[in-house]
């Protein structure tokens, strides 16, 4: 144990992100980052939105062995409809094991041995059932203060956007969390057995949330790295992790990502159970799926992906296809259906299904089995057909109070990106839509981060309330941690760029502030404002290696000939002779001298390579 | 010069982009990239845009000392409106040099002294001259064989798309590019003395092109990495390449670039105006101006970005900005207009720059000297106010014939950016519409070239006609090599989304090829159909090296139990149960046996690795 633990400990990226301080707001000491600007700025800290746990705080102590604290226990046994009990042995086949032996397989997590709770008979622990019997939860209020971000200067901000039909309050209240989770518009993930997690909302009226997918494979010491990979995840912005283990050791590589897990972990449970019945599909059955799921639960997943939506009838559909199926749920299923001609015992017994949910309070991720996989197969019949029966299941979900979202493509090209996003608004009640991209071309292997993060923004725009990301090795590789970060930054900027859009209240005072830094050459601050510092610097310092090029007022992509401040001062001057109104957030007289010295001097040594231009300025 | 050569010799890039031939076709030899597909597979090639010159044809013969072979001469000589003359002296100031001394300086390229063209007294050169005139000319029928790329498989595919009022035709004739260029919908850039061009078409009615930029540096090697970076970014795609070079030797780095350059090159004539007076804008004057244009005219520019809409009583309204001028042509010109309390030069001197620009058929390329820098600053007053002028400064253009385009912003949120597209049609009468990005956040410095990539794909679909690349060191610094390329195959990503999206025929025919060879596991014609074969290949064999794995009928992301193809079999077994119609395309029973089998193997040799999910199989 000892070397593994020391092994999972020297895997994790702890300590702050550059330049910002973790800070704790209000009676539930929400966890929030504080982004600190030049003292001679005279700007405010600006605040964002944090999905990175203890990790970033200094003054947290992190034992990986130990897991993370159990934040919601309180809550959770203050509402008195919790009971413990014994938990489900767990058996080897539950790790892929052939025997008890699990020499040379991963080491049970610690404190796994606890006993888990659940509802007490006939209670119902979904967040969407206090809300719907008016009961307010700490984890709405904790959503409300978290989701308001920066709104204290919202007076600053005119609402401005285009939300397509979203409600998003100027300040959000209890409340309003209340109300959306009453209406199913939007979910807050919290199985009642991973009380590490810091209470999150997926809906369109909050800020686009974002998904990245970990998975181990089947070495002892990967456990370390699947750890690393989900901190790493989070600690860049991811909303919620997929945890997509398979094959061997499966069960308690879930509890080591469990136990230390911040945000909500999601998991297709169909992968472990087809692992029981030794990945032969024809042989599932709905005992060896449902007793996966109490097993699941118990440990605390947040959300499972069915493909309970694959149904026999829709099967055929996808022959007609250039690419099939491509999703591996999808196609278990359809196999399953296949081979027994009948229809999927996920659909025939969804309501047994959801009964286990709200046990638990974990919240359906219907999952698009049929999705299209190539942009030939975009906006089909089959994929149709399906969303069509998700909206179904949603309303029988809804029917006992359990918590859904809904999963969508796959390969779109953009004009066909509004449709699906329309459809399943109307199809599934406005149930939370968790998208995948869409990728919107096929031919940029190696690029498809970009590809899909181009209609990831779209879609987000339109109303999608999670985007699940891609990274640079879709349909290539295995991603490795560089993948995973590519891919979270480059859909931490898609979801923020559908924040913008949508009007999003407070969601440009981050854009304000560094086009300000900007604007006055605090590169520090432009650095440590943006979504990834290390690389804004590293990409700066490759230019302008100078410690003084961090303070100095001039930039390597125009010249002093060239440099907008100098020349708005000058603009001031001219305005203020004709008496216009002028902001003054101008840089002072001294400041552009001091500046344009600094800039001259650096500019003959450079041999006026600084003269160069570089993006935006480079364009003219 | 000898050691000179040499290095550009060893500094540009030659041979075929792998998996691909350079063909010829018609009687005009438009060059096209034809992707071989695996002989097995009873695919046909896939032909291809292709910009990169002769530098990938392994019959030319490339000395960049000699130049390319002038294409052109013959149809130019042919129309008898040209008249050869001696060209305007080179001055040691073109090249920024105090003395006739070029030690240390960039040699001036071999054959530089050949007598330029110009139209005969009374004549004008333009394309758009010739349109109206009702004359097909040689440029124009070559730009129809060369955008009708893929149309005669049109018959397999459906029209398909959202175009917002472009007029696409399904094949494109040469009268309908004469007509195109006639009402100024779209320009042929084509200098009488770039004769070395192959042309090309800029407009929203043909597929979206894309713009790279480059600018040199003082030391005379760099002359050999600025040809170097204009091979490596139009072998990646670019249709147009920029030459922002300041500072010295800018004379003859334009020479070296053009003579050796297959596409259009544009310039920024105030940057080496500005150069002349000794970087002070207030002591440029319209003799200077006037002579710098026809120093590069008689070179072969194609284009020129004029400022001319940057009016005196708007910089004032840049004053009440957050990011002020951010273009450093814009900022010379407010400069100029506020030292001396005088409306533009450009502005007043317009016409006469018009006829400097018909007798050598350069094409305007009017700036936008006042874009927005920020979110904030998006789609202001002062934008709008340019823009309009621009709008009249086009129609002053087209009454003598000249060919325009329009430059657009810059930083735009994605709700603001139809209305940049839509105003630009109105107040431009459909003028070409060339902007860079938009960048649709300001918080991503490092991962700008998505953050501009995702406005880009929009204003492309909602009509842009060329996107001008941004790369990952926007703001921060100056691109390499490697910046070069991602940005270029970042922006060619996003003008074929934009395609697709416009149901631009046939630009669906190479996302179906690559995707059926996915579905087929045809991993080199996978690798090959993309944008970028070296990194997709690099990517896969990341996971997977060994050699066997490209030809294997399976893939990393997913193991044998989750096999599309697989299920695609069973699917067209049971849908035949069913007398339902069903494609054929599917593989072979034998082919999916060999192939799970060969899957199987490796799959328990990988100790079921294989089995993690990446991307979109990994979604679940």
């Amino acid at each position: 144990m000892a070397d593994i633990n020391s092994k999972l400990e020297i895997g994790v990226t702890t300590g702050p992100i550059r330049g910002s301080k973790k800070i704790h707001v209000g009676p539930l000491n929400v966890a929030m980052r504080e982004i600190h600007l030049e003292p001679g700025s005279g700007e405010e800290p600006v605040r964002v939105y944090d999905t990175s746990g203890p990790y970033t705080d200094p003054n947290a102590v992190i034992d990986i062995a130990a897991g993370l604290a159990p934040l919601r226990r309180t809550w959770q046994l203050a509402r008195g409809d919790v009971e413990e009990y014994a938990p489900r042995e767990v058996k080897p086949e539950d790790n892929g094991q052939l025997g008890p032996d699990r020499s040379g397989g991963v080491p049970p997590f610690p404190t796994a041995l606890r006993r888990p709770l659940r509802a007490k008979a006939g209670h119902n622990l979904s967040q969407m059932h206090y809300a719907r019997k008016g009961i307010i939860t700490p984890e709405m209020e904790y959503v409300a203060e978290r989701e308001n971000l920066g709104r204290a200067r919202l007076a600053e901000y005119k609402r401005d956007g285009e939300s397509f039909g979203a409600s998003i309050p100027d300040y959000v209240t209890p409340e309003f969390v209340r109300d959306e989770v009453a209406r199913g518009r939007a979910i807050i993930p919290s199985n009642v057995n991973h009380p590490e997690a810091e209470p999150m909302a997926i809906g369109r009226n909050f800020l686009v949330k974002i998904n990245a997918n970990i998975g181990n494979s089947a070495v002892a010491s990967d456990v370390a790295s699947e750890v690393d990979k989900m901190v790493w995840s989070i600690r860049w912005g991811a909303d919620t992790v997929m945890d997509l283990s398979t094959g061997r050791n499966i069960h308690d590589t879930r509890e080591w990502i469990i136990r230390n897990s911040p945000v909500p972990i999601g998991t297709v449970p169909i992968y472990q159970a087809l692992e029981k019945v030794g990945g032969v599909a024809e042989d599932l059955t709905w005992e060896i799926f449902a007793d996966t799921l109490i097993e699941q639960a118990e440990q605390g997943v947040d959300y499972f992906t069915i493909h309970a939506g694959v149904r026999l009838p829709y099967v055929p559909l996808a022959a007609k296809r250039m690419t099939g199926i491509v999703s591996r749920g999808g196609s278990i299923m359809a196999k399953w259906c296949l081979a027994h001609h009948k229809e999927s015992f996920l659909y025939e017994r969804f309501d047994e299904i959801t009964e286990i949910m709200k046990a638990y309070d974990v919240a359906y991720s219907l999952g698009d089995g049929l999705r299209p996989g190539s942009i030939y197969d975009a906006n089909d019949e089959a994929q149709f057909a399906e969303l069509y029966t998700l909206g179904e299941l949603t309303k029988r979900a809804w029917a006992q109070d359990v918590q859904v979202m809904i999963e969508g493509p796959g390969h779109v090209p953009m004009h066909k990106i509004k449709e699906n996003m329309e459809k399943q608004l109307e199809a599934c009640g406005e149930a939370p839509f968790y998208t995948l991209g869409p990728l919107t071309t096929d031919i940029a292997p190696g690029y498809d981060h970009i590809t899909s993060g181009i209609g990831a923004a779209q879609i987000g725009w339109y109303g999608t309330a999670m985007l699940c990301y891609v990274t640079p090795k879709e349909h290539l590789g295995l991603p490795d941690r560089d993948d995973v970060k590519v891919g979270v930054v480059t859909y931490k900027l898609a979801a923020h760029a559908a924040d913008l859009a949508k009007g999003h209240p407070a969601a440009q005072v981050r854009d304000d502030a560094l086009s300000k830094a900007r604007f006055e050459f605090r590169w520090r601050d432009q650095f440590n404002l943006s979504l990834d510092p290390d690389t804004a610097e590293k990409y700066h310092d490759q230019t302008l290696p100078a410690e003084g090029a961090k303070s100095a007022h001039f930039c390597s992509m125009c010249g002093p000939k060239f440099c907008s401040m100098k020349i708005s001062q000058e603009v001031r001057d001219f305005a203020a002779k004709q008496n216009q109104p002028v902001q003054t957030f101008i840089a002072s007289e001294e400041e552009a001298e001091a500046g344009m010295k600094a800039m001259s001097q650096k500019y003959e040594e450079g041999g006026r390579e600084l003269y160069v231009g570089a993006g935006d300025r480079e364009h003219d």
